[in-house]
């Protein structure tokens, strides 16, 4: 059995409390340090935080003494989650590593750097092994793995299975993203009630990019990414949780009818599905055949947020495919991601 | 100076109700007809009407006994606008034709017959002529106009201008459609509150095949297509008014640069400024930089709601640009869109 | 242990649908007859319903086959749900109670009726004893309990404790209730959407009198009212679940200061504590401190949507205390409070 | 004719905002300075505002360079509008009435004060006389005068025509209260989507005691307040614009019936009627006989967001009455208010 003593940096902000939510209660990992920003230093935990989850602060964390985001702070704990802004999460995740102690972390900072796993372990799980290659420590003790962007998780789960049945080309995709996915207090009401607004700072470059680093391959020290083209919009609507894609794409082995591409999702394969682990879903992907399916409030939730929902799927007049996808963008898409890459990492043994 | 009587069919529905606001103190157009179900006939309008405007039922129609689409009704009015529902909108409005009275419809029933305009004005105002080589009545007094689907008007209104400098080649859409769209009682709340919906019935048909015919060329007696394609995905979010679309556009003869772009939209002509009509904006088409814009809470109402916003005009990484439109989805999409389509025909003199 | 087969009338609608989903692994209580209109019988219940809730169709009901609600068709049922909508509820309950058939209900048309008790396991249990003096049925074996009006239950559930301790006098409540209360397809999106409607059809007077009931006694064969007096106004607001009440209220021995009212919620026991049914929330009464609590998103859930929350306790300069109180209307305030009024009609032995 | 040049203090915040935006083609005020703080001063208007209203930033002010608040940058304007926030109101207020300029403050800080008017032209205009005995400058130059909070408006302009048949002896109020109100970015959108939140910190209190300074009498150098008791509960609600007011209110001469309290609301004389004031809405007080009006979307906006709306009028059976009444709480609760007031004492010839 696995058994962790885990800290989260970040602690304080919305994926922070994500995470302090989601780890209630894990079977492998406790939250014994909790990092924050000098200014909720040496508060306790329900001091410090402006609690903002539908559940109730976790008894067992609650009168936890908030520290500062320094390795020196972190000695006992096995790994960091981070929830960090990316703002600072550069320099602090890498004094971690730096010190030895391996970062899970849900920041862009480090997506596309060279030596580090931009993971999703429905989709690329060999990528791990990028792990044993990093240099931030002497001894490779301390390391950097990522999840990707909220919107690049349902497009790369949704992407994988196409592209091991029919190769993926390009792809035009307009993602709707939820209020939650900017953080709190995030998203001013007087912008988004009864609106919709068409852009959303340098989203579209993480949606264009990400996807093809996760169906690359790791090739000696690196990864080579995919070289298929995204052309993506991203604009923020309404909804709390759950950001849903719009996807047309051109395949290079198109299926010969829609029944085919159905197959695709259905008869896929989870790489991961025989570990077991505690946050992965039964069913990683879920394809609605009900024209109104997916939707944001009813279906964000199945799975513990963990599931990724394809629907609308049909031919398309331009592009081979159309379809739509969503994801749990603060669960799938940012915590429980990273939750889950440290349990497949554990699962391999990577934290020793 | 132009003045005429005319009939509102469906004049009790969300689309006649708009007409009626719009018809307030028209300096040519007076509503002294209007038609409804045999459930309201008899009754007068503001006993009939479920009001759902945010301005006063006007007084001069508030006491206008209601009558049945039946052209026998309408025999002193010089044309009728339509509002009808199409399951019954084909039917009534053949039979207004017939006896020689002008329909000028929002219905979609006709937009693909062959001898019936589908009309923008200031995208394809020439299509007019087609009325000339309709059959409906025996001596061509009666005829049908329509304007097309809430989504093909900014779509087209956009295209008209890259087309005129570039070529269309082909395009992927996605349209986020605002909830009066669907009339009243229409979209239930619990299906929208905080939600989108992936699918509006018939709606992506219309989109990938209107602006084909509108942007088409009027040979003979009916309208030869472009063969540019459009892919296109319609979901509902909960705007009140303003369909916000996301176009990823590949062209003939692209732009070298954003702006020659940008210049085909601000140095483009409207065709029909010199007949300044009394509901045609100032500025059809509206070419916003700030990335934020537009947006339809803050802008669908601008120039009485007949102004086209374009926005996030940017390069493609797969198709040459990306950009979003949008327009009033019941004004300038609907009830406003079929009132300026009967008075480019007025000033044209197609009324005698 | 307790083993039921149950029926569940109206099934196919929104309180019907509620009634299957926390139904499923019932420990008690088994759907093994669906009952709904003359259109949905026949059918299996997948086919004849518009499933909108968040988690799937129980499979263990979906092939069941529909009914008419005619008590024929449910001779092996212990007792039956009715979601009925009190346009058909009247007729059908009374049938199903005279042929023998116990009925939970959760239609208002029986709330009133001299011996049919109005029940709130935390507030009145006793109240069940009425149950005796039925005569809908020679032998006594049919009887109907109602539970009651969405507003009703935080309403009453917070009136108890401060009557306990102080009395009430009277008091005046505003509720601002979520647009689930008007069942599917309900409230038209166009009325709610980034709006208030203020008014409610046949709310106010609910609420204003079934406290009333609920705080009553039972004597003889009927239920002697209280006489405090409740002026309501009830609103609908653009929320999902959980209708939010403000609350000024009188009392005959106001409390000396605010901690002694606190203390009233805080302290009171739960009467049905000790019979530990199924889903009595282990704390039926929660008390939040902080200002900005309760939250219909946030805590309509708590405790599987049967908890009742207290907010913004505090003195008022006009009358003694004002306070908001919540609780999820279609769980607590529907469904769920009819099912945990049979869990205590069946820990007291009513289904013999 | 009436024709002054004035400031607008706080000119880039939500309701400075409002003011450059009501007084876009005002007859008798033209804003020629503008200013705010140290920050922007010195850039022009257009870049430091984030404009957030729906037209567009008048051409007007949009060159006009920002000044920091300070009296010396103001010396040739005859009056300054204030929309600053009350945390840097106090000093800055005071520092212009000193240095002899009329102040018009929308702001809180002053709305107690003794020798300063709190006023709504409609309610009690002959508050005015007190500028006369403010001691701010030597020499009576300089002097302010307030509108109060944006639920007292509607509050106060529903009890006057009450208060002048009947009486006023104490009402409850629950406010539901827009976004708008927060100013911007103001409410988070994770707090408000779908959702209310059931504390406005500070509202209360100025719910409960401005009115009884509006409706009070000047005596002397001060205002003497009624004695009659609101008690108030404010709520956000998800709307965008207009402050709905729940209110159940006992008089001390009760009407007869519900049509003499009608007659209260349709029979009640402006007592500024003839002075034909710009921004005066023909018709302040508008009751609506429908149940389901009025609605914060629908009606806000009714002559030009000048109008205050009362509807739901019914007998209490607590209290004599029961009603709710909205105003546009950005425009007549705030800026609008504001510019009526300065017109109010321009047509009276406070302004030399």
């Amino acid at each position: 059995m696995h058994s962790y003593q885990i800290g989260v940096l970040g602690a304080t902000g919305a994926v922070g409390q994500k995470f302090i939510r989601l780890l209630e209660d894990h079977p492998w990992f406790t939250a014994t340090k909790l990092g924050a920003s000098k200014r909720s230093a040496g508060k306790k935990y329900k001091h410090a935080v402006h609690w903002v989850e539908k559940t109730e602060l976790p008894a067992e964390v609650a009168d936890i003494e908030v520290s500062e985001c320094q390795s020196a702070e972190f000695q006992d704990v096995d790994f960091v989650f981070s929830g960090l802004d990316s703002s600072v999460a550069g320099d602090i995740e890498k004094e971690f590593a730096e010190a030895g102690i391996p970062v899970i972390s849900n920041a862009k900072n480090y997506r596309m750097h060279d030596q580090v796993p931009l993971l999703v372990p429905e989709v690329n799980p060999e990528h791990a092994e990028l792990i044993k290659k990093q240099t931030f420590s002497s001894d490779g003790s301390g390391w950097i793995v990522t999840n990707p962007n909220c919107v690049s998780v349902p497009l790369s789960m949704s992407l994988k299975p196409l592209d091991d049945a029919f190769g993926i080309d390009s792809l035009v995709v307009t993602s709707m993203q939820s209020v939650s996915g900017a953080g709190y207090p995030g998203v001013p009401s007087l912008d988004i009630v009864a609106n919709v607004v068409p852009y959303i700072g340098g989203e579209e470059d993480k949606v264009e990019t990400e996807s093809t680093k996760l169906l690359g391959q790791v090739k000696g020290d690196t990864t080579e990414f995919r070289d298929f083209t995204i052309q993506a919009t991203a604009v923020r609507v309404p909804t709390i949780e759950g950001h849903l894609l719009s996807v047309a794409i051109k395949l290079k082995n198109p299926p010969a009818d829609i029944e085919e591409a159905r197959e695709a999702f259905t008869d896929w394969d989870n790489p991961i599905a025989d570990l077991d682990l505690p946050s992965s879903p039964k069913q990683p992907i879920r394809l609605y055949e009900e024209n109104r399916y997916p939707q944001p409030r009813l279906h964000a939730d199945r799975e513990g947020g963990m599931q990724t929902a394809i629907g609308r799927l049909r031919k398309g007049n331009l592009m081979d495919l159309g379809y739509v996808t969503m994801a749990h963008n603060t669960i799938r898409g940012a915590a429980g991601g990273a939750i889950l890459n440290a349990e497949l990492l554990a699962a391999k043994g990577y934290f020793g």
